[in-house]
């Protein structure tokens, strides 16, 4: 079956931006990645009307009626955090947008909220420490952190959050369709693998 | 740096057998699989000798010389089980194997055995139950057990065997360079992503 639909998730530092942009502009297909999709979530009018058709992706979703409180409430409302609050609205934007049409979106456990779409290629994107420590100062900077203290704090944090929303473990092959070390393959490569395999998957 | 050794950790069924195979006869370089390197364990002269050497790859190396006792001293050796002789004998004939030159090597925790070679490149196959199945029946016929059944045993077996000798999870994608789900991506294709990376490797 064609594949449509590129979800990419990836290790901090991994490329996965850059790879999916260029996966994106060569299928000349849209490019979502998480801070976008996060945006929409918040902006958009028709999310809350798919956060309640998608609720199961609540890990508090008894409660799920005070989802649709004021957008002024802040914290806790009444059990449903404004965590899992902004993560059904995702759903139900990653939702939405795979329904539009083909895309690449980066990030934000799409793998999973897609995971039922037999038009979804599923990638997965790692690479050794001391490429990413490298990467990311040469893309975001050098802070008052270490690169590796950086690194650790942000992969802990998909994790833990992946791990939390999905149930599975971060990083499991075989959630993935492909998978790919990046340090090793390298940026082009990698994107080239991934349009390779959606172009053969219009074959078939 | 150039890809020579080609190791490919397979889930039953997913193709692992037959992707190694194209690899090797396409680069034109040896493929041993799991039986072989049991069998050159088994036989081979020089393999105690590296067992010695490679110690640490056993669980209980601290009675580790009890597995210089006859061949014919059957099961528990005080405390080396003849499971873990057989490991310690596996890991030298693969670190010999892959000194000896280019080759691909199927099974056997070669990923994790050879972790240390920078001239490794390390595959992992997955592919749906649905797929594994079919191609199990296909391949290896019918038994009295269902392909469910049977795929489900011997995943057991080899993810606890893995995790006993590496402490690694099995299918990690962090671990290898390559993850490929074979139902997705197909055997030729899978086997030619992996032949161009290396192919690539010698660029670099």
């Amino acid at each position: 079956m064609e594949k449509k639909i590129i979800t990419i998730s990836r290790e901090f530092g991994a490329g996965g931006r850059t790879i999916g942009h260029i996966v994106a502009d060569k299928l000349g297909i849209p490019f979502y990645d998480g801070k976008l999709v996060e945006d929409i979530a918040k902006e958009s009018g028709f999310a809350p009307k798919f956060v309640e058709e998608h609720s199961e992706h609540s890990p508090s979703g008894s409660v799920f009626s005070y989802a649709f409180a004021p957008q002024g409430v802040p914290g806790i409302m009444n059990g449903l955090s404004t965590a899992d609050y902004l993560w059904n609205a995702q759903c139900s934007v990653i939702l939405e947008l795979a329904e539009k049409g083909p895309c690449v979106i980066v990030g934000r456990n799409a793998d999973y909220i897609l995971k039922d779409r037999p038009d979804a290629l599923h990638v997965y994107l790692s690479a050794d420490n001391e490429y990413r420590a490298k990467r990311i100062v040469e893309l975001y900077g050098e802070t008052d952190k270490t690169p590796e203290q950086r690194l650790s704090e942000k992969d802990k944090r998909r994790r833990v959050n992946y791990q939390h929303y999905t149930g599975r473990t971060w990083g499991q092959s075989q959630n993935y369709d492909i998978c790919l070390r990046t340090s090793t393959i390298g940026i082009e490569e990698s994107a080239q693998i991934i349009i390779d395999t959606v172009l053969k998957s219009r074959e078939k």
